[in-house]
């Protein structure tokens, strides 16, 4: 019979995991609410070096943080990120929205001709001041976030840009690094990202500490 | 005026995506259907480096594939991989279940003295003979659900151990794969692994190709 040794409280694993990440990684770069943020989202990825990529406007953490206890909604750009928030952490019950399945999505990406994640930002605009938008997922979401407050859209709280992948990714977290339009932001720098990063950020941003 | 230049056809993101990984990801030790599947994972991952910790028992993918076109029900131990799975891909309309919000989760938690994503395996055992597993999230549901296996559970059709993280992950992942109690398996060694891997292992298995 084989015998399995493993901790079998859910409080004590995340208090070992997070001493194992502070122990591997270096966050001397960041102040304090940033280290809490970037362990957790190195927690989520199970990969350290992914912290090397993290960048955060100076302003983020407060201006995130700032917007979710005064009752901003999160806008999501992936189901799995909305379901990947704790919605017991939320300090004002907040709204977790994600466009995909609106009905009014598909046939205005066909209208832009862009995919459906960018297309669903159309349903945010009504409530997007001072929101807190998450693009997990889709590139083509982050950078038509871009050109839509170019173009004077209402202006987020703050910008989590962590979408993943091979094409675009890099990219687009760029572009909004290089110009956010004055709003703060977060960014996976390069291909990584992805939702469970990102539903680990909004986690984080949800309530301080660990 | 910012120009942003980027592909706006999700198709098209998703071929050149798949080319970029299989032109920089050494598949040649997995067969024709393997590397689909490690294709869609690294995808998910937005990491390339990911496919060297793949491990896939030689029966795996027949097993899993072959299961889900009976109509076999996608056990999940976390919301995010149960969300990440696309429904229009399932061969047979499958049902996708995560328990951890079922109301009798809580208590056997208590009972048995270990975490609710373990727990919540008490809630599938009915249905667990024949069905598809995807630990994606919790090392404690994949040893849990090995020492039910150790103690006669029903067998799923395979299992895909999957967990992220630093307490247990890689050690439950080597346990599957040292002795999976005949069940076919497909695991990422040691940290790496998550919900977003494993809802497109998922859903590469649900549909052949890419």
């Amino acid at each position: 019979m084989s015998e399995y040794d493993y901790i079998r409280d859910g409080n004590a694993i995340y208090e070992k995991s997070f001493a194992i990440i502070r122990a591997e990684t270096d966050l001397s770069r960041f102040s304090e609410d940033e280290a809490d943020l970037a362990v957790r989202m190195v927690h989520a990825s199970g990969y350290v070096g992914a912290a090397e990529f993290f960048d955060f406007h100076p302003d983020f953490v407060s201006a995130a943080r700032g917007a979710l206890k005064a009752g901003a909604p999160i806008f999501c750009d992936a189901n799995m990120v909305a379901h990947g928030v704790t919605r017991a952490r939320l300090p004002a019950n907040n709204e977790v929205i994600c466009s995909l399945t609106d009905p009014r999505t598909p046939e205005i990406a066909r209208e832009i001709g862009n995919t459906r994640s960018a297309a669903q930002i159309h349903c945010w605009l009504d409530r997007l001041a001072g929101s807190v938008v998450a693009i997990g997922n889709a590139p083509t979401a982050l950078f038509y976030l871009l050109e839509l407050l170019r173009d004077g859209a209402p202006k987020p709280a703050a910008i989590l840009g962590m979408p993943v992948g091979f094409v675009g990714a890099a990219e687009s977290k760029d572009a909004l690094a290089e110009n956010s339009y004055g709003v703060p932001y977060a960014v996976i720098r390069g291909r990584l990202g992805g939702s469970a990063m990102t539903a680990a950020a909004l986690n984080s941003l949800a309530r301080p500490g660990l």
